[in-house]
C-alpha cells in the first residue's frame, strides 16, 4: 500500500455513504487529523488548517509524534497559532495518501486498493470531508479556517458550502479559481505520471512497477513553481558542484547546484506520495472554480460568502503558481461579502513556498490576526 | 537523418578542422544561412541575425522559398529590418538540424551520424562559427547584429571573441549568463528526454526508435516558459474543449483549452527537431556565461564589449525565461563599454515569446533604431 501514515494520526469515519460531488460515493472512508491545545467548554476556539497538495495532517509536534511537522514554527504554546489559547486541528486531505481516504486506499467493495476506481475527486469533496469533520468533533463554529495554497481553494470551498461554519478565515497563497498557467503545469506533472510506461494505467503496485521517472519529473516541475527565479539567483547562482559529486561518464549528468537540489527534493518524494493520489489531487485543483455555481463569476461566488466576519488573506509577489492577483481577487471578493478583510502582499523572495519557510514575514502577521480575534462567538474582544 | 532543411538553404563551409572551445574539432562542418538584399560594393550595409534556439535559418520569404519565415513581419522590403536598405543574414546556429552541423549530421570519421560522439557544443562555437560566415562573405565589419533569446547570448560571445566584427548590436530577450531557474527548466526538458527509454543513450535513428515523449515533454514546458500567465489568463481563461474533441475514456485527459493549445505544440515539434540537437543546444545556454573569462563576473565581461558604438537593448515584463533584470544588466554593461546604449521595457503580455509576435511594440523599436543607423562605417548619419 503507497499510504505514508505520520505516527500519532487520529481517524474520523465519514458518514457511509459519503456522496461525491461528481458522482459515485465512498464506503466507510475515513479522514486522518492530528490536533493541539483543547478545545474549550463552549467549543468556541477551535482553528481548522487544510493544507495544500502534499503535506500529512502533521502540522506540529505533539505528544503522539514528537518529530518536527510541516508548520513546526507555526503551531504551538506560544506561537503564532498559539495551541495554549486555541484547539487547533490539522486534516489530512480526501484523496491524499498520508491517512485519509484515498486512491491507494482499499476499496471495501472489491478488498483491493482504488487506483483509477476511486471516484473523480473535487476540492467541494475535501471540504464536504472537513466539515463533517468538525461537525463531529461537537464544534458549532470554528474560530478561524485557515487555508494555503490547494488548502486556500478548500477553504473557500468550506465556507461556500457550509455557511456559518467559521467566524473568521485566513488564506494564504490561495486561488479562488485555477487558472491556465496553473492548469498547464499541473497538465504536464500528470502527463509525466501518466507516461511513464510503469504507471501501468495506474495498476503499477498489482505489477510490481512505479512510475519512478514520471513522479520525479513531475515533483522536479512542481519545486521549480514552488519557488522563485529571485531567490534561486541569490541561493544557487552558477555554483557547480564537486567534482567528486559529478558523474563524469555522463555527458549530460548533473552539474549545477541548482540541478543537485531538484534531484535531493525529486528523490525525498518520488516514493512518499502515492502516485495516483498525485493524480487525483491535482486534476482537483484544476477544476476548481468558486463561481462555477454563479455562471462562472468569481467576484460573485466570493461575496456569497456572507457568513465570515473577519479575514486575513496573504499573497506572495514572487508566487508563479498561484499569483498574487488570485488573493487580492479573493480579498475584494470577502469584502464585498462584508467581511472585514486584511490583505498582504508579501515580499518574500522564495515564492509560493514562502508559507512553508518566510517565519520573519508570516509569524507577525499570522500572530496579529489572531492574537485579536475572539475566542468565543460571544467573546468581545481582544484576550490579553 | 534527422535534419530539418527548408528549400534556398544556403551552405558556407567552416575551416576545417573547425576547434571546439570545450575541446574537439569539427572536419568538413558547415552552417546554413540564408540571405535577403543585396550586399553594398562597400560591404557596409549587413546584419546578421543569430536566433533562438530552435528556428532555422528562414526568417523570412525569399525568391527561393516563398513559405513564410518565422520573423516574417520584421525582415524584408520597407519592414522594420529592411531589405531594400540592408543585406540581411540569419543563421541556423551550429549544432541544430536544419542546415548547419549538428549531432544529427553525419560524423565523416565514421560514415554515421554523431550522435553523442558531437564534441561538446558551447555558444562560443556557434558564436565562432557565425563570424567565419561573415568573413567568409566579404564583409569586414557588420553594421549590426541583432540576436534573440539564445542568439542574444551568441551575439554576444561574438563581439566578445571578434571585436569590431559589428558597429552595432540589437539584443533582444537575450543574456549575459545562464541563472539558475532557466537552468533548472532546461535540464528538466533534457531529463525528460534522456529517461525517455526510446532515447537509447541518443542511439534511437539506429535502434528504429523514438524519444518522443521525452521530446513532447520538453516541448510544452518550454511553451509554458515562453509565454506568461497574463496572456493565458486573457486568452485561455478556464475555457473547456467541446465534448467532440475529448476522450471520454481517458479520464486524465485532455479537458481545457490550454492542454489541447499545449498539445499542438508538442505536436508539431517533436518530429521537426532532432533530440539530440535539441540537448547539445540546451546544455550549451546553461554553460553559457560571459563573465567567464573575467573571473565570473559578468559586469566586467560586457563592460569589456568596447567594439560596439550604438546598442539597442530590448526585454519583455512577462519573461520568466531570460527575465528582464538580465536585459537591464546588458544594457548597463554595454554602457559602461562606451556603447551609446537604448533600452526599452516591453509590457507585452505574451511573456518570452513576445518578440516572435508582438508586432505592434517591436516593429517600431526596431525600425526606429535601424533607420537612425548609418549604412556604412564612414556615413555619419540618418538615410533619408
Amino acid at each position: 500500500m503507497a499510504e505514508f501514515i505520520p505516527p500519532g494520526t487520529r481517524w474520523f469515519a465519514l458518514p457511509s455513504p459519503f456522496p461525491m460531488k461528481r458522482g459515485g460515493a465512498l464506503h466507510g472512508a475515513r479522514l486522518a487529523y492530528e490536533t493541539w491545545g483543547r478545545l474549550d467548554a463552549a467549543g468556541g476556539n477551535a482553528i481548522l488548517i487544510l493544507t495544500g497538495m502534499s503535506p500529512d495532517a502533521h502540522a506540529a509536534s505533539h505528544a503522539d509524534n514528537p518529530a518536527p511537522g510541516w508548520w513546526e514554527w507555526m503551531v504551538g504554546p506560544g506561537k503564532p497559532i498559539d495551541t495554549r489559547r486555541w484547539f487547533v486541528i490539522c486534516v489530512n486531505a480526501l484523496g491524499s495518501c498520508k491517512g485519509s481516504t484515498g486512491p491507494a486506499s482499499i476499496d471495501p467493495a472489491t478488498g483491493a486498493p482504488y487506483r483509477l476506481g476511486f471516484p473523480a475527486l473535487s476540492i467541494e469533496d475535501g471540504a464536504d470531508a472537513a466539515a463533517a469533520l468538525v461537525r463531529g468533533l461537537g464544534i458549532a463554529q470554528l474560530a478561524c479556517v485557515v487555508g494555503n495554497s490547494m488548502g486556500g481553494m478548500s477553504t473557500l470551498a468550506l465556507l461556500a458550502r457550509h455557511p456559518g461554519i467559521a467566524r473568521s478565515h485566513i488564506n494564504i497563497c490561495g486561488a479562488a479559481r485555477a487558472l491556465p498557467f496553473s492548469i498547464a503545469i499541473r497538465s504536464l506533472q500528470r502527463e509525466a505520471i501518466r507516461r511513464d510506461p510503469e504507471w501501468r494505467d495506474g495498476d503499477y503496485e498489482a505489477a510490481g512497477t512505479y512510475p519512478e521517472n514520471g513522479m520525479r519529473m513531475a515533483r522536479k516541475l512542481g519545486v521549480i513553481t514552488y519557488r522563485s527565479a529571485l531567490e534561486w539567483d541569490g541561493r544557487f547562482g552558477r555554483v557547480r558542484l564537486d567534482a567528486e559529486r559529478r558523474d563524469d561518464e555522463d555527458p549530460f549528468g548533473l552539474e549545477f547546484e541548482v540541478e543537485r537540489y531538484l534531484e535531493a527534493h525529486a528523490r525525498r518524494f518520488v516514493h512518499a506520495f502515492d502516485p495516483n493520489s498525485y493524480l487525483y489531487l491535482s486534476r482537483s485543483m484544476d477544476w476548481f472554480d468558486l463561481g462555477e455555481a454563479h455562471g462562472g463569476d468569481t467576484a460573485a461566488g466570493l461575496a456569497a460568502l456572507t457568513g465570515v466576519r473577519q479575514a486575513l488573506v496573504i499573497g506572495v509577489r514572487t508566487d508563479i503558481l498561484f499569483p498574487i492577483q488570485q488573493q487580492e481577487e479573493i480579498a475584494a471578493g470577502l469584502r464585498q461579502a462584508g467581511c472585514e478583510t486584511r490583505f498582504l502582499a508579501m515580499p518574500s523572495p522564495q515564492g509560493h513556498d514562502a508559507f512553508l519557510v518566510d517565519e520573519a514575514r508570516f509569524a507577525p502577521a499570522m500572530a496579529g490576526f489572531l492574537g485579536a480575534l475572539p475566542c468565543s462567538a460571544r467573546d468581545p474582544g481582544k484576550v490579553a
